[in-house]
């Protein structure tokens, strides 16, 4: 394996979230999934936002958010995914930069416009998504840089592409061009919902060996398997993907290898104030220390930190740099 | 005094503010006055933001975040001010009616676009403000809705209304409907730089009785009367205004009459995260208060109340509604 340039890349749906309160009445009033994401249109999307209360506005995206996970870390990150040339792709792209992430994916004219997600984050701090995924519907392979792929350790997707229609065309160049170079590719199975939407596909990525790493949480394994035991789904994902992490919120996570199967601790959490992020902050955790000379343990242990501190703030990026916190820690 | 349909108007500068941390290092080497609100042009917007770190966005401006607050308290808000006919505009305006002020101002076909306020958040909570004004300059008479003003019981600007060019007629022709139907009107001092560039229009608005209650922190009144004495620049304040409220931070407050001068503790505060808004959600509970029925002193109470909530948190409103809070809190 030759010199890297990055540590890790990372490619999804490059989205601002539109962030605000919510009591549990209003989601089940407006027939919104708690929990998940929702897909929307761009009439609902006017809709919802209507009906919503003061909101906060923040750079997201599921993979976006490792990206700058992995760069406030001190990590060398790297993203792909598509904005419009529209003031919020201007925020999106001024964030993802000033966080240290290399992205250089071209605008599109608009329209359509950049992706929003309205996010309703109920009094237990859980959050229900509602996407419109705008400019993103125009992510293909013409969006892969080939050098990119090629210098990093590591290329991460989120399950969330197999919704916009060219996307998966562009993560199967990207596969062949970091297994060209022995490079690592890794997918998160991002909701439960995706994962019942494209069920089939994600286990073939994983049983051709497309996939060598998968991150999922627990809903989102079970989903997979199409099973209510967490045990027999750890067991069907050990003969199917080199490596799966999968998350359990406060019960820590489990990794699961075909040699060993352990868990790690979660973090304590002072106040959990918004979920958003959580899965993407572990993720974040867990490749920034597998690129740089953790065990798998010790990467989930990072995880389990990052994933600790997003969930105290509002917004799915932790504000703070994370890399004095896990010196600090002792990670 | 007729029947009110607001309990109180406010009209300001209309701005989404960009939030982002920084260090110390970072304001004097770019030149930012800390503490302070600086005026910036485009030219420097874009040299700023290009500097500046990952940020939030949330609808903010100071008289604005005052309106939301009474809206928050359980009060009827309306607020004045000017945004474009664009994204950042409708993220403005959105933010006002969701959370129940009545904002009818007429946006502007853009350029210039609206108002932003790239603001730095240093390790102690403290925020540097630099401002692009954008189509706040445009704000004038045309923009004051006379019914809406002859039926506020107080109608309250913030002293910045001075930057822009025609504001200040605005806030003249509002003065003379609210007294013509007995009605207060209000200012806050807002930036102690803010009351060196005006000093003598805002003592003529105190002395002429334009402005009967007046809202000032501690530096911003040494300002007016250019001393380094609280206590004398104090004794100036109780011959010029009919009323003064000044804001001492963690000393709490003095409210000053011809009458009497009492002071009211501050509330303490879990932890200082950005202090943004505590000067605009103290107003927003003294004007609250005096409005729904509280003397003087329960109403700086409700406003040192909202202060410690709003600086516990990123940004410049509080995201849950207060009402229930002070309803709790036996305020």
């Amino acid at each position: 394996m030759s010199d890297t340039r990055f540590d890790v890349l990372t490619i999804g749906n490059a989205i601002v979230d539109i962030i605000a309160r919510a009591e549990d009445d209003f989601l089940v009033e407006r027939g919104i999934v708690r929990g998940a994401m929702n897909l929307i249109d761009a009439a609902r999307a006017e809709e919802l936002y209507a009906a919503m209360g003061p909101a906060l506005e923040a750079s997201g995206g599921s993979a976006a958010n490792t990206a700058a996970g992995v760069a406030s870390l001190g990590g060398r990150a790297a993203y792909f995914g598509k904005v419009a040339a529209d003031p919020l792709g201007e925020v999106f792209a001024h964030d993802m930069r000033a966080s240290g992430v290399h992205f250089g994916s071209k605008p599109l004219a608009a329209p359509p416009p950049t992706a929003r997600s309205m996010i309703f984050v109920t009094p237990d701090g859980e959050r229900s998504m509602n996407t419109y995924l705008g400019a993103c519907v125009e992510l293909g392979p013409e969006d892969i840089e080939a050098e990119v792929v090629a210098g990093a350790a590591v290329t991460y997707f989120e399950g969330y592409l197999w919704d916009p229609p060219r996307a998966k065309e562009a993560i199967r160049l990207a596969a062949s061009i970091a297994h060209r170079h022995r490079r690592q590719f890794s997918m998160t199975l991002s909701d439960p919902f995706c994962v019942d939407r494209y069920r089939d596909e994600f286990l073939e990525l994983m049983r051709t060996g497309t996939v060598d790493l998968v991150f999922a949480n627990e809903s989102e394994l079970k989903s997979l398997y199409q099973t209510a035991s967490f045990d027999s789904a750890l067991d069907a994902i050990r003969g199917d993907c080199a490596t799966a992490v999968v998350t359990r919120s406060e019960k820590g996570c489990v990794v699961v290898t075909s040699k060993e199967t352990f868990a790690v601790p979660a973090y304590p959490v002072s106040r959990i104030v918004d979920t958003t992020g959580a899965g993407d902050q572990f993720a974040a955790g867990y490749l920034y220390g597998i690129t740089n000379g953790r065990d798998a343990a010790a990467s989930a242990r990072i995880g389990a930190f990052a994933a600790a501190r997003v969930i105290e703030q509002v917004g799915p990026r932790v504000m703070e740099p994370l890399k004095p916190m896990i010196d600090a820690a002792g990670l």
